[in-house]
């Protein structure tokens, strides 16, 4: 929580570093740094919440090498300090403007002034993958005779490499004999390979951050180093692994970060899979396209259908919504679902849905038809909608109210079904615009009727109009689907 | 733009891949593998315009080992073929449901196939990684002696880790004698150092992708490998450096995947500075915290605010917005960012100058002030708008239609303004919302004028509404900016 909230933007209160503490300690963290305590006064609240909580975790405070720094961290009540102090040249000179004799006095003097108030030390050399390894080897020994009762190698800007790690690392345990910690970030995409090679060296402990976030491209992931660690090196942690992707998703909103799509383990597309050689390999045995399966580590597969999709993946599909079809059936459909790949869109289960019923001569007229919409919204107005629909031929015209113009016409859709359907809206999901006001906007909803959930999309440049054929759509899928099943179980 | 393509979701036009295929082509890129032929019809024609573009690297299909597949090819006019065999017991057994001896035949038979239509092979064992190292081997070798000219070994899985891989090639490459390949899968963070391995084992090419797209995790990222290859093994590889960044971008974009905000390298955040510690030290020599520079791979630094400035930032970032301000007021406009920064908000340049002004009592009366705003939108209504605003105090009421709500207000806005202030909407962008419909929607806006650019957010349950407090605070911002400069001239 100290390096990862260094993520450029992001900015946690107390409540949600107390929130992500919890996680942590539940995932089986032995070290919480809790922030930087000389930040901000809001960051103390931060860290005192934390400490406040009675974690089995230990608690620690980022802190520079300076009396205001420990003193900061003291006040907040933390068991340790991760003292950090700037051990290249590069360093020393450009950014402290002082020389190695007195940045080792200054650190010698930190160590003991927070040693002498009761806290563990451990202590950093920053940027010391750029730094003079016999250097850092007499601060680390300073460190040492003043108290330190850890150390950390920190390779600030991420320029390691396993060999270079794996010899530093071999060196240094070999020569200091107190626990060693490696720090790395992800710059040129090494992080996680020189974190473990210096684990292999004899590191002690490694520093991470769940979902690789940092300044920059991030600090090494947690939940990369606890599956490596486990399942290529055989090697047992604390982690509980089952709450890796629970605790990143927890920390990915709290922090407002996005995980990448295709982040190792924690993407969205890290267990999803598309491409019809891949799905017929998975309904065979999912270890053929999976290293590990995705409840490993609290998750689930998911399959998608594009243009690469097989007809193996067509009929998992199907099966999926209660459907099941002749071969030359499911010849045609694959097809229209590739064609429509081709030309670039996304096959939602709605889209499915659509091309099946048609192939198979389910009844496929909608049951809920939008005849008209108006909206009304302003700064001084109430955001008003009506629509007008036809359930099953009948007229049916409803107003609703809601606190945007989007949420009034959902309101209004929604009454004009009441008694007829009672739908729910899960998730309502517009991906990012980026363009210009007149780009088209795709709107996705998550709608569920009796426990059965489903997907559809609305798109085009207004976004209620997008927002409101979404949700139709949804509906008639919702209201069609026991259709689908009938068909079915009628030979 | 095979493997890549394999994204969960993703799939390119034949435009899109013959943009992309230009761009890795002026990148460097040695082999381009446009596609698997027998996917699909628009797969086809996106090979064969790729094809037909006659770029300098090698353009390649992906082929089973099948003579349809290869048969698919041939007709796309492609100089080679990567042809993928299983070779793991679990892919024989489970997937193929053949035994060993048939596999090797097939693959046989395949090679001699497509040799014989005069196309360059590269066999490929598929799940390599968890393959009999003999029995690949074997299959190697009769490939070879069929006629294949480069070999490939498959991490099909992500389950290499560096020093597997330096053996497995140390082995392969000294018993073989034709280029052997490395494909690598990121499932556990490794494909970077995996690849980085069989290079320096022997290796003689590496399958990579722009932004490491691809199948779940994704692929080993290409731009991670020229970087450490050339940042940390002073290796020289032909790919145009600074063409890195704008091949990024045009994938990204393309594909539809947005990169990962902390991707090393290309992430949006790779190259962003926020902490005071660090922006400290960029501002004394930008390479204690930068590991190389961003105009190496063709892009530029980034200095946000947020509850980590320090004074150095605060005052690097005033700077930018043509201000100046003395010890004390440095030091109180830094205490709000941070305290902004403590409510968990992200520090725009328009806060940024709201707060300076106040703290150096530049005249911040807004010049623009909204009054009145009315929407009406529909199915079968022209999205129209109304908007009364001041300027200086002068009345103006005017209207506007667009192709949706939002789009028709700022149209009525931006006419309300011809004459007083000639604006850009350089960039409308709105944070993807999930949740329920009266989720709170963040709009961000760059809006310029004469040059000078501006970034201003809007905020609220009404995604109309916060477009237009977006778009009337950049106004603002930019008829007020020559107050800003105005007031620093006057000592």
């Amino acid at each position: 929580m100290r390096d990862g909230e260094q993520t450029p933007g992001v900015s946690l209160t107390p409540e949600e570093k107390v929130w992500i503490a919890r996680n942590l300690d539940a995932l089986g963290v032995d070290v919480i740094e809790a922030g930087s305590a000389i930040t901000s006064r809001g960051e103390r609240d931060g860290i005192k919440a934390v400490v406040k909580e009675g974690l089995r975790a230990e608690i620690c405070s980022f802190a520079r090498a300076l009396k205001p720094d420990i003193d900061y961290a003291i006040e907040c009540g933390v068991d340790s300090v991760h003292l950090v102090t700037s051990v290249s040249d590069l360093h020393i000179r450009e950014k402290l403007k002082k020389d190695r004799t007195a940045v080792t006095q200054m650190t010698v003097d930190a160590v003991e002034y927070a040693k002498k108030h009761g806290l563990v030390v451990e202590l950093s050399g920053e940027d010391a993958s750029r730094a003079d390894l016999d250097y850092l080897e007499s601060l680390y020994r300073a460190g040492i005779d003043a108290g330190a009762d850890r150390l950390c190698f920190c390779d600030t800007v991420g320029v390691l490499d396993p060999e270079r790690t794996y010899e530093i690392f071999s060196r240094l345990t070999a020569s200091l004999k107190v626990p060693i910690s490696i720090h790395c970030h992800n710059d040129f995409g090494l992080a996680t390979a020189n974190t473990i090679a210096a684990l292999r060296a004899g590191a002690a402990q490694a520093h991470v951050t769940v979902n690789g976030v940092g300044e920059r491209a991030g600090n090494t992931a947690l939940e990369e180093v606890a599956v490596v660690l486990k399942s290529l090196y055989g090697v047992e942690t604390r982690i509980v692994m089952a709450n890796i992707y629970p605790t990143s998703k927890l920390v990915s909103r709290l922090m407002g970060v996005p995980v990448g799509l295709n982040k190792s383990l924690v993407g969205e597309n890290a267990f999803m899979h598309e491409s019809g050689i891949h799905t017929h390999g998975l309904l065979a045995n999912t270890a053929t396209y999976e290293p590990i399966t995705p409840e490993t580590i609290g998750r689930k597969r998911q399959i998608v259908l594009g243009k690469h999709a097989g007809r193996t993946s067509v009929v998992m599909a199907l099966r999926e919504i209660g459907l099941e079809a002749t071969e030359p059936q499911v010849d045609e459909i694959t097809r229209q679902v590739k064609d429509l790949g081709d030309r670039g869109k996304h096959v939602t289960d709605a889209d499915l849905m659509s091309i099946a019923d048609s192939v198979l001569g389910i009844k496929s007229q909608a049951r809920i038809k939008l005849i008209d919409c108006t909206v009304l919204s302003g700064n001084r107005a109430t955001p008003t909608a009506s629509v007008k629909i036809t359930i099953d031929g009948q007229e049916v015209v409803e107003s609703g109210v809601g606190l945007g113009p989007v949420d009034a016409a959902l309101n209004a859709l929604r009454r004009s079904l009441s008694g007829v359907a009672d739908v729910k809206l899960d998730e309502y999901r517009v991906e990012a615009i980026t363009g210009g006001t007149d780009a088209i906007v795709e709107v996705w909803v998550k709608m569920s009727r009796d426990g059965r959930v489903i997907s559809a999309r609305g798109a085009g440049p207004d976004i209620i109009m997008a927002s409101v054929l979404a949700f139709v759509e949804g509906i008639n899928r919702l209201v069609q689907e026991n259709n689908g099943i009938k068909a079915r179980s009628q030979p």
